[in-house]
């Protein structure tokens, strides 16, 4: 792993966050206020910030345009767009969740209130279908479309990973399930969005949304090993944050369910009412190891980027080997 | 007043219904169960219930084209979107507000809990936008754009609303503001959206547009006229009900900003700490009558309808006359 960013993840934040705050510019001050501390581009007092997340899903929006002869410039609308849904969904998912911290800051609804940061994401998600219908070009309203149905399995992700919360049985197909819904589906619609948007012949629409599913479930499966075995200096978080979170991730769901003595000792600690010792997370987290569900996940992971790779489209060579370094990237990033 | 309803309405909600059902239907089935719980189509455990809202903006929707001589069918689909919008909108003031009654049954977060109840508003304001463009049709974007500018000015009203608990000074202008962003602005929209979805020339969807806008103004005062002095009987709510929440509604911040002995008086009670007993919330409801603060409303009520009338655009008889005929319903509603 290199610490340096792909240079499409560079590029694409770069141009996509003019169309960003030109977007939220739109907002009444408050909401604004809200939004711009959010995305790291103010502190809570208003004052300018520096910071910003990676813009995964505009870079995969930009190539995507790219891959059919598309000019960024073109494509700013959805990809845009796609950070916003996104940026709605964070703002939810921390109150929601109760997460006190992102990208090493004070989550928005801790330093706001709750309600001021619910009303921030709804404005977001409502700001999302402006930005792509302004002007509403010929293949916009279709754009509008795959993003909205994408938004949905969000939810519907979002709704399932909380119910596991409640639940002491879930099976492994409910939970990679819940990944395609809660992560993958966006990063597919984002990887398709740009050459939709453009109107791309179906085929490469179709073959460009797979790619970025399946890219989507491996960026998860990779992001559950970190919140396991993730270093705490590089990902922010302690470490086995998830066991600690009692999290019912993909490789947790997969020892649970795997049957073996290993997955009974799990199930009794993750039954137990106290908090876990730093003692019974380790052996938490050695159980997990142990019921092989690691190495499974590292090669469902490799299988998926596999699958990703199938898919890839014909196109301008360029974007085509920019998409495949950022797949890369992804599945080898340490945060 | 008559207790029955405008044939518009009741006609409204019976052509609308079934496009609801079918959007809602494309939900993941636990969202699903509570958009239905909160349309009052089925009960907490997902038997059918008879219950439902009164469709004013699906009604308005649905008279907006036939003004312009459309067909209802061709307009089911914005119609169905507002009714969408105002839902999202109601799911997550509930939360926010801690509502625990609407329409006479407990709200949905009080059954499924907060989080579900978040993330169904999420999911209807995100279908709201797919019913408009399913198909897209020539004017859907534009209608699109329209609702979406009308939703955001929904989420800054009710983040004035909130930020106007924690304030002790509001002033009237601002007040009457946020009664336009909140309420009057998505029944102003509703009322140029079947028109502006079929197609019809400017001046009538601006004109539309501007009767339903002091339509919802006037539907608001009478809102918060019925907040102090409705009929426990038939609004479902406690007497006063308003003054017991400290609520900053027009009629209440016309008196607080009165300058008189009356509005000292109730300056004094809404900085009391502890809750209004029912003598000062008698005493509470006399300040904002002495304030001449009830008489203002009223009027200014009167006057919000009488700019209403004399916005409506020139179209359908039938269909225009049905329009103030509801507008009239509207204002002599007594809950």
């Amino acid at each position: 792993m290199t610490s340096v960013l792909p240079p499409a993840l560079e590029a694409g934040r770069e141009l996509v966050e003019p169309a960003l705050r030109k977007a939220v510019a739109r907002l009444d001050a408050d909401t604004r206020q809200v939004c711009e501390y959010h995305f790291g581009w103010s502190n809570a007092d208003g004052s300018p910030a520096g910071g910003g997340g990676k813009a995964l899903r505009p870079a995969l929006v930009l190539l995507s345009g790219r891959v059919v002869a598309g000019d960024p410039d073109d494509v700013l609308a959805p990809a845009a767009a796609v950070e916003l849904v996104h940026n709605f969904s964070l703002l939810h998912d921390d109150v929601m969740d109760g997460d006190t911290e992102r990208r090493h800051r004070p989550t928005a609804w801790t330093v706001f209130g709750r309600s001021p940061a619910l009303l921030a994401g709804d404005a977001l998600l409502a700001l999302s279908t402006d930005v792509l219908l302004d002007p509403a070009t010929e293949y916009a309203a279709a754009a509008v479309r795959a993003l909205s149905g994408a938004t949905r399995e969000l939810i519907a992700g979002q709704a399932a990973d909380l119910d596991f919360e409640e639940r002491t049985e879930v099976a492994l197909a409910e939970c990679l399930r819940m990944v395609h819904d809660k992560t993958a589906s966006l990063l597919g619609c984002s990887t398709a969005l740009g050459a939709c948007f453009l109107g791309a012949p179906g085929e490469t629409v179709r073959r460009l949304h797979a790619f970025g599913t399946e890219l989507g479930m491996a960026f998860q499966l990779v992001d559950d090993l970190l919140g396991l075995w993730g270093d705490p200096q590089v990902t922010g978080k302690p470490v086995l944050a998830d066991l600690r979170a009692r999290k019912k991730s993909v490789p947790v769901v997969h020892a649970l369910v795997s049957g073996g003595a290993a997955a009974r000792r799990l199930r009794e600690l993750y039954a137990q009412p106290e908090a876990l010792t730093e003692d019974q997370l380790e052996e938490a987290a050695e159980a997990v190891r142990e019921s092989g569900s690691e190495e499974w996940t590292r090669a469902e992971c490799a299988r998926r980027l596999d699958r990703a790779h199938q898919q890839l489209p014909e196109g301008d060579p360029d974007a085509v080997r920019s998409l495949t370094e950022l797949a890369e990237f992804i599945v080898r990033r340490k945060h």
